[in-house]
C-alpha cells in the first residue's frame, strides 16, 4: 500500500545494489524471484525487534541496523547456513533522513560483508519496530539441528559468555566499570554481537547439534536437550569469560550472566568424541575461542552443575522451573 | 528471545500441522529448512499490517487473520506463483486467548485451503501489527513480471473494481446502502478480498505482465507502465462494476473508486492479441469475470482516458502527479 513519504523510504533502501546471481528479481516487483539448486536447502528465520523490548530507546540507528541483522544472522549460523537474502519490514514513527541513512548504511555494510542481498520488505508508519526474515543456503542434509545431540557428546560454546549482559548493565547503570576501555568493550559486546556464521559452517560436518545463545546458555541448551531427549552436565569452572568480565564482575554474578544473561549470540554445540580432533583443526583457524563446558548425559539425569568435581545446586529463580521442564 | 507468555503464543500457532513435503523442518528449530528443485523459482513477498493504518481498530480477529494472508497471497498471485510457505511476525499488546484462537483459526483455514505451511515467525509484545513473509513456487522463467508489457497488449482486470473502497466507506459511515444484503456484500469485499491465485497461475503462459491491484487500478497499472516503458489507453466505459456498485453508488464516485480506491486485490494484466483466444479458455473455467479495460500504448502517449470513444480529462488530485511520473 503506497503511502507517500514512505514510498521514499523504500527507495532509500534501493540505493544499494549487491547483486547475487541467485536473485533473478530483487526489490521492485510484486515478489522477489530466487533460484536454488537441488543440492541446497533453504534455512529461513524471522525475528522482530520492538523498541523498549529488544533494544533501548537510546540505541543509535547504526547500532540498531547492525543488531537487527546480527540477531538474524545468528540463527543462520546456528544451522550452519550460508547467508543469502533478507526481507526487511520497517515500521517508523516518522521519516527522519539522518536516522535512515545511518541505519541503512550500517545494515548494508553488514549485508555486503556477508554477500547478502536485500530482496524486499515493507515500510510503514507506526511505533518503531522491525521484522527481518533472513534466508540462507546449506548443502542438502547438512544443516545443524537442535535434535542431534547424543549421550556422551561434548558441549562446547564459542567465544565468552555473559559479556552482553554486563554491557547492558553498564548502559543501565547497574554495573560500574571504572576503566573506560573495558567498559566500552563490554558495551560493544551488547550492541555489536558478532554472529558466528563461519564457525557454524565449519561445524556442519563435526557437530551433532547446535543453537545460538540468545537467552543464556542454560535456556538455549535446554532447547537442544528437549529436542534430543537428553540431559547434561555443566562444569561451572569451565565457563569462558572475557578478561573484562574476570576483572570487573563479581564471580557469582559472572556465572549468573554466563548462564542466564542472554544476547551473547555465541554458538552452543555438541560434538562426539570422535570429532574432537577435527574440531580443533576446523575452528582454530577461524580465530574465535571455543570451550568445552560439559557433556551430554542421559535424559534421566536432567541437568547437573558441577564445581571442582562436585555437583552443586543453583538456587536462582528459574532453575527449578527449568529442571521440571526438562524432566517432563 | 523468550518472553514467558509470548512463548505460549508461539506454541499456539503450533497447534496446526499442515505438513508439506518440501519442508524438512518447520517451527521449532533456529530456522525452518526448505527444499526446492532446479526447475522452480521462489517468489518472496513481505507485507506489514499496522492497526489504524492497514486495518480498522474494529476489525474482528477472524477477518484480520484472513486479510493478513490474503494481502500477501495477492502478491504471489500477481507473479503466477503457487503458495507454499509463510512466516508470521505477530506483535500484540496483550495475550488474549479468544482473540488468538479466532485469528489463528482464520489464518490456518486459508493456509490449509492453499496447501501452505506456517514455517516460523516471532511473537512479541507491542502495539498490534503483523508482518508476513510469504513464499511461493513458480516454474523457472515463467513468473509474471511487471516489466513485460508491450505496445498493443490488451489490458485486463479480474473481477470488479472499487467494491472494497465502497465497503470501507460503509464501515466508516461515508456511504449509506439501505439494502442489507448489498451492504454486506460490499463490506465483505473489503474485509475478505479474494486473492486471484488460480487466475495468476493460469496467466503464466498467456500474459506479458501482471500486478495485483492494491492501491487502485491507476496507481498499480502505473507500476507496469514504468517497468515496461509504455503508456496506456483506458476506456472508462469498460470498467467492471458489481451489481451493488451500479445500484447504490453514484457513477462518478464509482469510476473514482474503481481507479483509485485500492484494496480490491484483483489482478491487472496485459495480454498480446495472439493470446486472447487462449485467455478466454484458460480463465473462463475458473469462474471469475475478467474484462478488457484498455490497451498498452507507446510511452510518449502517457495515459489517456476515454469515454464513448473520446479522450477525457480526469481532474482528480493525484492524476497530474501520476502523468508526470510516467513521463519522467
Amino acid at each position: 500500500m503506497a503511502c507517500g513519504e514512505f514510498d521514499l523510504i523504500a527507495r532509500y533502501f534501493n540505493r544499494y545494489r549487491t547483486a547475487r546471481q541467485d536473485v533473478q528479481l530483487g526489490i521492485g516487483d510484486d515478489c522477489a524471484l530466487l533460484t536454488v539448486t537441488d543440492k541446497q536447502q533453504i534455512a529461513v528465520s524471522t525475528d522482530t525487534l520492538v523498541e523498549g523490548i529488544h533494544f533501548l530507546k537510546t540505541i543509535s540507528p547504526a547500532d540498531l541496523g547492525y543488531k537487527a541483522l546480527a540477531v538474524n544472522l545468528s540463527d543462520l549460523a546456528a544451522m550452519g547456513a550460508d547467508p543469502a537474502w533478507v526481507s526487511l519490514a520497517l515500521t517508523l514513527p516518522e521519516v527522519n533522513t539522518d536516522w535512515l541513512e545511518a541505519f541503512s548504511d550500517s545494515l548494508f555494510e553488514q549485508l555486503d560483508y556477508y554477500g547478502m542481498q536485500l530482496i524486499g520488505g515493507d515500510t510503514t508508519r507506526g511505533p518503531l519496530s522491525m521484522t527481518l526474515t533472513i534466508q540462507g543456503l546449506v548443502p542438502a542434509g547438512r544443516a545443524l539441528l537442535r535434535s542431534g545431540a547424543r549421550v556422551g557428546d561434548w558441549i562446547f560454546v564459542t567465544g565468552t559468555l555473559g559479556d552482553s549482559a554486563a554491557g547492558l548493565a553498564i548502559l543501565q547503570d547497574r554495573l560500574a566499570v571504572n576503566d573506560d576501555k573495558a567498559s566500552q568493550a563490554l558495551i560493544k559486546r551488547h550492541l555489536r554481537p558478532q554472529p558466528r556464521v563461519l564457525q557454524g559452517q565449519a561445524l556442519r560436518q563435526l557437530a551433532n547439534s547446535a543453537i545460538d545463545i540468545s537467552d543464556g546458555l542454560i535456556s538455549d541448551l535446554r532447547h537442544i536437550l528437549k529436542a534430543s531427549d537428553c540431559g547434561a552436565r555443566i562444569d561451572l569452572d569451565l565457563l569462558p569469560y572475557s578478561q573484562e568480565m574476570q576483572q570487573y564482575v563479581d564471580p557469582e554474578q559472572a556465572v549468573k550472566w554466563a548462564l542466564t544473561g542472554g544476547e551473547d549470540y555465541e554458538l552452543c554445540f555438541t560434538v562426539p568424541e570422535i570429532n574432537r580432533g577435527a574440531l580443533e583443526v576446523a575452528l582454530a583457524q577461524l580465530g574465535v575461542r571455543f570451550t568445552c563446558v560439559g557433556q551430554i548425559a542421559p535424559l534421566s539425569e536432567g541437568i547437573k552443575y558441577q564445581r571442582s568435581g562436585e555437583t552443586v545446586e543453583l538456587e536462582w529463580q528459574g532453575f527449578d522451573h527449568f529442571a521440571q521442564e526438562v524432566a517432563s
